[in-house]
């Protein structure tokens, strides 16, 4: 059991995290910081938060693991900022959906005082602030731990205990290998969904009003935070970048295939994708 | 109450109207058709079916009204196969996903003797065959009905009143009107969900055990059946065509914009596909 775990910028997954840990039993003491008073005050009074720090370096002295669940574009600052507060040997990981940059920059931060080990917990929701933290979000989920080549063995081996001491379903690998992942199978959806919206609201609006569970499911994420995405997808820019391209000719051969009247083509190219969805393991 | 519905060719949607019919008491006598006889006798011994007919012709002779609920390419030969044998003033409606031809040809098929009426419940699932029928599917559920100009005005309003009388919420529009909608709000959302699988089963399909709820959910329609969407998307070609060039545009622009480092107007797009998502009305 971790003595203190501390978490930093609680939103959806760093409420969550505190909430799981706590019903887990994974930490005796959890602290947390918050930027804005009025929400210290509000988590100051909620069962799973032991204490409530006016600093993030306050919060952070004591711990045995910090966990940065801020936006990613705030992670590696508060990283810097905490570094010199932070007991020797205490370990430090983060919820941010980008790691390479995060990676390097937080080793480098807390480097001959502490560990940094990033992680991604693929889990969350359109659905955004720790009032909306559940303790099982992250059961049974994927959990990407991404340490480098250079990071402390023991440190890699306490972040992974941790996550999965909250339920999730943890895999190592190494962060740009990460981003590439993810670039794909999350952040090329989410602009497709959010760009499939943008499209349609230019069109008749009122169409939405027909949506049946295609277009609503096919959809959902398109309600995420828009300030949260442009951060994720700025910071993942090239491997972003190279997903759209390669979807655009997936697309536009598709298109063409449609276009030209090949629909044995046409039915082949749905095939392929519904044999590849068909393939998901169960939600758990 | 219809004194005798016919149904032929059920799958989910048309084992859906038989029970939504039962369970809400709007016909006295439901007899089905279906072209396999395995099929045929298990239909038979379902509650909501009074009697199974050798031929789509034998199931329609003493029909009020006829919904033929095959796949789209399969409407208008039905339509043609029962006319001769309808009873002078019968209505006939149907399913598919597409209107504009089914529409024409149908009422052609039927007309001097019968009415067809086109329409198109929004209700389904990924998951097909009468064995997944429910009677609720209809429930709070947009339908469209599509009228030509030319379609008898009685044979509209019954229509309508049947759809009604399932659960639907029907909205009457012209069928080449309905293509275009349905074109943006169902088909292209198929289209980019099946080439978002097809492009990621290319790349390390493994990556799929990552998958979180934002994959999943915006790729579930996916894993519809190939042949049924390869004939709406024949079917629906040229405003399937239009609508996928348009949205080719918007992630073209949106591409352009993260290439460029326009973070601005990335996140500008992003909140554009919000406010629009977020104007859904709720599910019912």
């Amino acid at each position: 059991m971790i003595e203190q775990l501390t978490v930093l910028a609680p939103g959806l997954l760093g409420g969550s995290v505190a909430r799981a840990a706590r019903a887990r039993g994974a930490a005796r003491r959890i602290v947390i910081w918050a930027r804005r008073p009025e929400t210290r005050a509000a988590l100051a009074r909620q069962p799973w938060c032991d204490g409530v720090a006016e600093s993030a370096a306050d919060a952070a002295q004591a711990a045995e693991l910090v966990v940065i669940a801020a936006p990613v574009d705030r992670i590696v600052p508060l990283a810097r900022e905490i570094a010199p507060h932070l007991t020797a040997g205490a370990t430090v990981t983060d919820v941010g959906s980008v790691k390479g940059e995060i990676a390097r920059l937080g080793h480098d931060a807390v480097h001959g005082q502490a560990y940094f080990v990033g992680a991604h917990p693929m889990a969350g929701s359109e659905k955004t602030g720790w009032e909306h933290a559940s303790p099982d979000l992250f059961a049974a989920r994927p959990c990407f731990v991404t340490p480098l080549p250079a990071t402390d063995v023991g440190a890699t081996a306490r972040v992974v205990a941790f996550w999965q001491s909250l339920g999730s379903d943890v895999t190592t690998v190494e962060p740009d290998r990460h981003d590439e992942i993810v670039a794909h199978i999350s952040h090329l959806p989410q602009a497709l969904a959010s760009t499939l919206c943008a499209f349609l609201s230019g069109r008749d609006p009122s169409w939405s009003g027909f949506a049946g569970g295609g277009l609503r499911d096919t959809t959902r994420i398109a309600a995420g935070d828009a300030q949260l995405w442009r951060a994720i997808l700025e910071q993942n820019r090239a491997p972003v970048l190279a997903a759209l391209a390669g979807y655009q000719q997936e697309l536009e051969a598709f298109r063409a295939a449609l276009a030209d009247g090949r629909f044995g083509e046409v039915a082949e190219r749905l095939e392929r994708g519904k044999v590849y969805r068909d393939s998901f393991r169960p939600r758990p």
